[in-house]
């Protein structure tokens, strides 16, 4: 039974969870793919790009490179991927390269996400607890107005989600015991590896995530302590009165 | 000449600039030593136990010490701070301890302070370039209702002001120029290690902050690129459109 008022801090996933990454990311490819003659699928492209960033995360999460930024992995991934459908890179002006990659700190938060972060804020302390790096956390909720209390994540903690230290040593940041911490993502892998940390779990629901073909994530894979269809209903299930129900359980 | 337009982040000073710590402080010390019968004057207790703060950091700043946040450095003082007044801490409670200590936490802007970095903030990233750590300034911000983009500051380059790689650290963590970057403090030696890293610099006069005894920074102690009168003159200035006058200097 979740005690919802031992709860302090609220920590989101943000890539897939509080943002459209692949609509964001897509949008902006598009523009520069029509600026340089480029015929390739955007979203398309979009997937390719992301498909390399849980590699290149592991070679720093199990200590074979140090870490660096998630604004670095993404410029590396995105050499990478223009090299994979056949674009010469140097074909593409330093400035231009520099403004796809930024795409990522300028992603659209899903409709339903700024007002409940709104709401959940005057009863809890919000944060992201995101592999992206703080600039680009920090840019993505000014451009959005996600009013965050503060930006947490990787790049604090100089290592990347799922490995447990992440979760653990954000908790220790914010001076609470992991029961006082919910992780708050639509993935059951970042759910699992929190609740191995002690921390409370919110899972959201986000089929649209990777766009039709979506296969994983489709339904909460264990029971969380609050299982949601959308960022409204997980707001309303942390926000209801406590009922006299509840009290007697 | 300021270039103010290619200002991107304000940095901000936090203890002294921001908030008023001294009586925020001296106003909760009273409510404990109260609570426990003690007969000593709040302000000269809040003096007392600021003035563990630069020896605490000169040991992490040179070297002698392994990065510690200051929320423990202020632990560690507290009690030392009730010892030499002849107060025995095992007499406080833990709770009242903790209570104590985490008034930084709960620290009074300036009147001025709240407003003007929300008119600041739609034209510029804000953040505090801060000794305190995350938690600190977040909890104080949270409870404030100071705006900021983001936390930043010595947690997160684990090291203290004015070491020149705090200012030079933060500004790679922003992704940005030194040049793109202001500090903004009551304090002309926060400013000067600012400058000497390559930051634009903002001198805010605060005569206030030590009390009626204030004998430092009661004036701009070189020509720093803005130097106001208080924060509505700093906004004023950051933000006073760009004049002919100014165009053609």
């Amino acid at each position: 039974m979740l005690e919802r008022n031992e709860v302090k801090a609220l920590l989101f996933d943000t890539f897939g969870t509080v943002v459209d990454w692949r609509s964001g990311i897509a949008n902006e490819v598009d523009l520069a793919f029509t600026k340089y003659g480029i015929a390739h699928d955007p979203h398309d492209f979009a997937d390719l790009w992301r498909s390399l960033y849980q590699p290149a995360m592991e070679k720093i999460r199990s200590g074979n490179r140090g870490f660096v930024r998630l604004d670095q992995i993404h410029l590396e991934n995105l050499v990478s991927s223009l090299e994979t459908i056949g674009v010469e890179p140097a074909a593409i002006s330093d400035a231009d390269i520099y403004r796809i990659n930024s795409a990522w700190h300028r992603l659209p938060p899903w409709p339903d996400s700024v007002e409940s972060l709104s709401r959940l804020r005057r009863h809890f302390f919000i944060a992201p607890l995101s592999n992206g790096n703080i600039a680009l956390l920090a840019n993505m909720a000014k451009a959005a107005g996600i009013p965050w209390d503060c930006i947490l994540g990787a790049e604090i903690v100089r290592d990347y989600k799922p490995n447990i230290n992440v979760y653990l040593d954000t908790v220790d940041v914010l001076g609470l015991h992991p029961r006082e911490c919910m992780m708050v993502a639509a993935h059951n892998d970042d759910l699992e590896a929190a609740a191995a940390a002690g921390l409370r779990t919110g899972f959201i629901l986000r089929v649209g995530e990777h766009g039709e073909a979506q296969r994983t994530d489709l339904c909460a894979e264990r029971a969380w302590d609050v299982i949601a269809d959308d960022m409204v209903d997980f707001a309303d299930q942390m926000l209801m009165p406590i009922t006299a129900a509840e009290d007697v359980v």
